[in-house]
């Protein structure tokens, strides 16, 4: 089970290097094409060689400048990806709440939670993570407003791009290594988990049930209520969602007492664990 | 402990109302200055008075339209408000999670929680208040693009408009309903908060205790440092604070075993409550 | 003429101020509340106590912090003063085309106005002013984004705030000091201004005589065939509009010849050019 | 010369289709994993076959939903390529200003440019253009922040998307119709152009003769200051600029009367157009 933040890591790492790696295709281009882009001075042979040499496609038409649109992908490219770790950092959020527990980032002794509460260990990576994103989203509108410049003659996005290319490109920087090194270091506590699903008093497998009971013939519309009105009792009576079901004249006439108890497996829930892993990692080498 | 949603929910509104009247204010404004706003065909005299009867300021300038800066503001006013419902919601979306379970959206016995688990009440409502305020949000920033039109003759902002001022205001004003409907039937668990509060073996009461250290002369850094190694205990080996602290030869030899368990009260911090609920409502009818 | 550029100005930035002021009131609230907002080690008396000594209000209630409401607001007024330089520093570097050339900005002789072109006067203050405004109106949105936060403990929105509070208030600043100084420098032509004008070759007095004729009780469709007619012959043909419409029978059969010559007055357009100055400055001392 | 907009036109196009066959892909994602993505009741080969035939893929890892990345790729899509076309209409308004006129929308007989003024052929199409891609812009944004959900239970951007989806697609299509058909009608003004390059009295040529003086052995610093001194008589002056060189006792020194009229040539701007166009077009059927 601890494997599992692991490979979602690094599938979505995998896409977000394939991303970049488009992103930078997409704005390794240059020009040098003169003051308005029509050669007057220097034949296209020379852009085309200087391109070369350093690696870049000249841009097939520009004007003083390239034109724009391949610097908002990119700024907008950094946007999706960190989004992407603001969701990882969010839930990690979500996993170190007291209530739930199941996952922290790594706490050293000497280290402190909180100036004012000795006992705390707050999720600051992930927290700082998630305020950052919204930086780096925010910038690529700045990138989509650049694009509509004027003819050959209009250099606004110079002072825009000054801020927010190196910062986008800092800050995403930044909160990867900070996203792996959280990733690396996460306590993950799978007892936690387990309380935690034990917790809903056989709740999670309602769907199961619903499932066995269409299965034997019962529309799903009427296998819905005789559910549903058991799992509500659970909820507002605190009472066992099992004991209710074995005791509901309704489902017993349909499913033996056996046949109830198999519904509470965790197993059915994890047998394509498996599957998936190997769909995620099968013939993808890093 | 109950009034604690209603009062916050109130003081927001509160403010809500002003910043819509403020909005309301700003746009509230006309202009009949000609097509060029030099009042060419006619006289000022007529913009004043047909602007009075329609309960608006005349635009002291204006060209063929009003300027845009006071739309931008009412499009970001909405924003604003949107994005503190977004902050209720989401509180509220917290609270219903099967791992808190402090507060959840009124369910009727006849509703579907989730089609394919019956037993779920998902915050369906909180959830739809949260998505539809990133779209009032993003809105606002057509209304800051549409602030610089060209002199006297551009129009670019009508077609911008015609989708984002009505789509914010009814947006706005459905969630806003939604909102306070949400709140009107929030079930609530005080029962729970308490189970949750307790959960933490009584480190809640980490930061009370620090002070009573420091109010013996303690310093503030080797306080932290005694009450964090007992505190990291509970969290790692699962004991009860109290009891650690009881035992810790540094802390008792400062603080009495009757000091220390005075610091596990809530009292302490239930204690300026009303205070702050005078505050929120004093000299403020609504 | 030339008070035309300045009276806009100081009206914007009376407004500008009147924005800032209220920004500046909105965020100047504190909270010493304690690390949930609950006031459990100090009372509400301390917090306002120190409030007044920093001028500032307590906000009513708080968690672990201020709710940011009130710095979305702030950011969202920085944005739309922003975008109204934007507006000015656009419409300048219209004036400034070389067809156009009604204004330009100052230009010292031993500047440089481009690299590759010595002849070049580019309004590079102004470009510059429309980029960085972008950067200011995209910042809004992380204030925004900003307020969606968790119950009493979330500071997701600080390192966010640590790019963007600052970043757009010394943007702002940077923009208003520039925009100020190009202002007051601004070249102002009023001969091309009066060129650019005739150039039209009296098309601008069209709605003139679209009013004479109406007057004259031609219905308004009518007389918008007439007057489009020779219109589109001046646009397609270069011929001279006023001469075109001495020719014209329908028109000549209700207006005499010296009806027609009197709706080409600039005189019209400018009768109450002094009334809206009136209007702008009439007491409202800065 | 009329070739030009086309050209870039096409090009433009056919980088648009791309960006819209990949952001297409993109989304073509399914998945049949069940309500928390673990496939618990259906097998992983449902999935692949229905998705198959849907001509999706299965999504690697999925929850309740699919992940919002590859959504908000696509919106950010649509709103790079919206930006482009704001471009085009921003450069055909800029055109069809009456100080330009260089280009404009086409315009029909019965049409009315403007109600208030029959004269006028105002670019509302263009105006429209550039407005409608501000909301295609910022609805990039709702798919941004729509990609942090929390873990396998979040459907709160189910409500923004209902909205975004929808609209930046229908929107989209909407403006690369009216960008077509705008362009395919687009009346140019070669002659105008002429004469707005003529107006400038010769210092377009300003770079040119940089370039010969430099050739000289002038240092490019000492060459630039000629010139310039020259060009800003031509701006202030109202004077010719290629006669103001022939007296220019520095630049005579160096330059032939010959070489200095040499300098003056359209043809050298001109000689490298057809490179640019072959490279647009070779190669690179439709």
């Amino acid at each position: 089970m601890g494997r599992s933040a692991k490979t979602l890591h690094s599938e979505a790492y995998r896409e977000f290097r394939e991303r970049l790696r488009r992103a930078r295709e997409t704005v390794a281009v240059g020009k040098i094409s003169g003051a308005v882009g029509t050669f007057a001075l220097l034949d296209p042979e020379v852009e085309e060689k200087v391109c070369a040499r350093l690696g870049l496609k000249p841009a097939p038409v520009s004007t003083q400048i390239i034109q724009r649109d391949c610097y908002a992908e990119y700024l907008c490219t950094l946007a999706i990806i960190a989004s992407s770790l603001d969701k990882f950092a969010l839930n990690i959020r979500h996993w170190q709440r007291t209530e739930v527990g199941e996952a922290q980032e790594r706490f050293t002794m000497g280290q402190k939670g909180s100036s004012a509460m000795p006992h705390k260990r707050n999720p600051i990576i992930s927290e700082r993570i998630c305020g950052i994103a919204r930086v780096i989203r925010a910038n690529s509108l700045v990138g989509l407003e650049n694009v509509a410049l004027w003819h050959e003659r209009d250099i606004s996005h110079s002072s825009a791009e000054r801020v927010v290319l190196p910062d986008s490109s800092i800050a995403l920087d930044y909160i990867l290594h900070k996203a792996t090194s959280l990733i690396d270091g996460l306590v993950v506590h799978p007892d936690r988990m387990l309380r935690n699903l034990q917790a809903t008093k056989g709740l999670v497998f309602s769907g199961q049930l619903l499932l066995a009971l269409t299965q034997k013939g019962i529309s799903r519309e009427t296998a819905y209520e005789w559910v549903q009105r058991s799992a509500m009792k659970v909820w507002d009576e605190n009472q066992n969602f099992q004991e209710l079901l074995q005791k509901d004249k309704d489902i017993r006439e349909h499913l033996s007492s056996e046949e109830i108890d198999g519904v509470f497996k965790l197993d059915t829930y994890l047998r394509n664990v498996d599957t998936i892993f190997d769909r995620v990692f099968e013939d993808k080498p890093q």
